[in-house]
């Protein structure tokens, strides 16, 4: 198959109406990922018959799919109780972990109280970790040999044991007695290495790169990203590897995080499900706090205008450029929001640089300020003099006014906007919930202060 | 070494100052990751100095890291010209094509001269696709065996070439007389395999998934993290394999990807390097385009205020709901749009759904438009019933006004900000280049025009 498929429709009325063994019959020759696309968009009761009819390790590898996520508890409540416990008992150890954390509370007894009791104590060991973290996102389903194996016996056991893990490309090294980590052998340098060699040499004396149960998955992608790594194990204090993140799963995670990242950024929160198919109540839910939020703080522009509505009623033409002076501020102020957002984000600056980017972004704030500003003088000159609008016989000083008064908001939403992660993040928020509208509406009331103290100074004894 | 490194701070003054042998001597027990991303801390000189000083194979794997960048051209033209004719000789496949997209031309004929015929035809074809291609960013270096050599052949090949190649996690099957791509049977696969069989039937009969030279990055991203790949084969029409995309390649990708977006959101052209070492000149330019762009937009606001002064000056208490207003309707479209960027890149929404979309947006806008125009009124008539503030005789029209051009600008705003990535993709550009900021200036001009109609339809008779 070249180039990838097309899109899903938003739904999909064949896949719905098809008769389920005519259904199975066509998806079972499909890659697992699209089986599991295709099941995620029927209703659980027809997605619960289709899995009955399909092949059993055909079933289980779809049931694997991190895509049919949502989908899964849903289906497999319609299911067969006993298909159920065969397929859950069946799934790889981190999307078990996935469904339990998912599923409801009877449900999640009865399927764990059906599994084996090493498998059972394997998801709690993994439940206990936090979804967001390494220990929540790993699999213990990885290939651990003692250092004083040779090279030969490494590749042996890897043929005997490599069908049941989720990766054999990463081979973690423990020493023979403690079992604690001591080195990583990729199975290139297995292959490539001499077969009667203990893997302990082959690993070399470099201590492999880990992470701890308590890591953000953003560390571990981090980490991945940098040293192209296939996995990273997760490691206790003690040394002891306690599972593997792998590559596809930081992949999943980096591709929902831009989703999450580019939705609260645009000013709302994560959907976490969807856009095509979330339901339009839990839609309006999702955007409606954020928008209420916005809302209730932009009211205050409302109060500050109150403050200079004898201002405005004796100069309306101030009032002209309102929107112009405040949205400006906005925008510059949600510039240097994103720009910081990505910089913390990829650690190319720290928390203890907030200084640092203040000093930059003052000056930046007051050269853009002042390229916008001296736009906005000569229109207000040239629309006067042409004759286009009549800003009154003050016109300079109206002119004086909007361009000084830019200087100043766009100076302040710069800075404004690019301490505005910091300010969250000392506050204990993440720094990157910091919105777009969040800074516009941050930066609205003190343009509007700004630009009426401002006018108040070069206008009064003229127009004020 | 346990946990992710710390942020190298904005300047390293110890490493620039350090002394080349000293510094070459503390890097070369470090990852090439990390040697790459101190040695890009330094001037061009200093860095060819320590360069120099590394042991050649060293020397290599971090001039490879992607970590290095922006610097290597510069460290290359302050290096002893022999000493950089071996290292680019010596770098594999798809970073030598990306060092020379970036070298100045007498510096990359002279590079390109200096090759062996056979590597400088490779680097020539793979710089004749796009770098955001798959053929832009693909390596030639990848494993292809004959679909009749067995197991036990391919893997003592992997073995003897292994070492040379970019992956040999996955193998690609051709079929012996015109070397089609046949199938990809992957290590795990190889090593688990019966010896003795031809790899052609461990393959099996489902063809492989590939895409064409001139796929986009991001579909090649999709694919990856769909399937769970750790390679793509890149295929010509004649279903040749032409390389390979390999994981990391996706990550690196995936993450430079995520900044563009994050920063063209936020209404910035992309910085296209860290902001934390970016010139300030540079800065201040790819920030005061779309500023000053944006900024030309907005000016239609005071051309629209200016229609309205009449109105303005008559009920002066209309203008202090002004910013409320149309910041409710930049923050409704950058809402809908941050969401319809990501169904979009995402696929889960194709272009010719946008009137569903449109049909969605709609509904979902006047349902929060109406409660943010509920939230509204009932501030105008507490402030008033309270005495925190006068809004006038007519306050219950006022009232009216402000509520139901909320709704309308709400709606709108969801309307043009959904539409408008479909809008840019209509005329050419990336529906990702949409920003928070451009919706808002398009809402505004529009939210005024809304406001003062239902006013004057409102306030007939009473005030206007």
């Amino acid at each position: 198959m070249t180039a990838p498929p097309p899109a899903p429709p938003l739904a999909d009325p064949a896949a719905r109406s098809a008769d389920p063994a005519q259904l199975a019959a066509s998806l079972r020759a499909l890659h697992s990922a699209d089986i599991a696309e295709r099941l995620a968009t029927l209703e659980p009761a027809a997605a619960a018959r289709v899995m009955a009819l399909l092949p059993f390790p055909v079933a289980v590898r779809a049931f694997d799919e991190p895509g049919f996520d949502r989908q899964r508890c849903a289906a497999l409540e319609a299911m067969d109780s006993a298909l159920a416990s065969r397929l859950v008992a069946a799934m790889s150890g981190d999307q078990q972990a996935d469904l339990f954390r998912e599923l409801a509370e009877p449900e999640r007894r009865r399927h764990l109280a059906a599994l084996d009791a090493d498998t059972r104590a394997s998801i709690e060991r993994l439940l206990a970790y936090p979804p967001e973290t390494a220990g929540g996102i790993m699999t213990p389903e990885f290939v651990r040999v003692p250092a004083d194996w040779t090279v030969a016996r490494v590749l042996a056991h890897i043929r005997e044991v490599g069908g049941a893990k989720e990766t054999v490309y990463a081979v973690y090294v423990v020493d023979p007695e403690e079992h604690r980590l001591t080195g990583v052998v990729s199975l290139r340098e297995l292959l490539l290495a001499d077969a009667e060699r203990p893997v302990g040499a082959v690993a070399g004396p470099r201590a492999p790169l880990s992470v701890s149960p308590q890591a953000s998955w953003s560390d571990v992608a981090r980490l991945v990203s940098k040293y192209n790594l296939l996995a990273v194990p997760v490691v206790d204090e003690g040394g002891h590897v306690l599972g593997i993140v792998t590559v596809d799963d930081v992949i999943d995670e980096l591709v929902a995080e831009q989703t999450k990242q580019v939705q609260r950024l645009g000013g709302t929160e994560a959907l976490d499900e969807p856009y095509a198919t979330i339901g339009f109540g839990r839609m309006i839910r999702k955007r409606a706090g954020w928008l209420c939020a916005l809302f209730l703080g932009e009211m205050l522009t409302a109060t500050a205008m109150g403050y200079f509505e004898g201002e405005i009623a004796r100069a309306v033409v101030l009032s002209l450029f309102i929107p112009l002076i405040i949205s400006s501020g906005g925008n510059s102020g949600s510039q240097a929001t994103s720009l910081i957002i990505r910089a913390l984000a990829l650690r190319e600056v720290s928390l203890r640089d907030w200084w640092r980017i203040a000093l930059r972004e003052l000056p930046a704030g007051l050269v853009l300020g002042a390229i916008l500003g001296s736009i906005g003088v000569v229109r207000i000159l040239v629309w006067q003099h042409v004759g286009w609008y009549d800003y009154g016989p003050h016109y300079p000083l109206v002119a004086a006014a909007v361009g000084l008064a830019l200087v100043g908001v766009v100076a302040f939403g710069s800075l404004a906007g690019s301490m505005l992660p910091f300010v969250l993040r000392r506050l204990g928020f993440d720094p990157a919930s910091a919105s777009a509208p969040f800074v516009a509406t941050l930066v609205d009331v003190t343009g509007l202060v700004i630009y009426f103290s401002v006018a108040l100074v070069v206008l009064r004894g003229t127009l004020l």
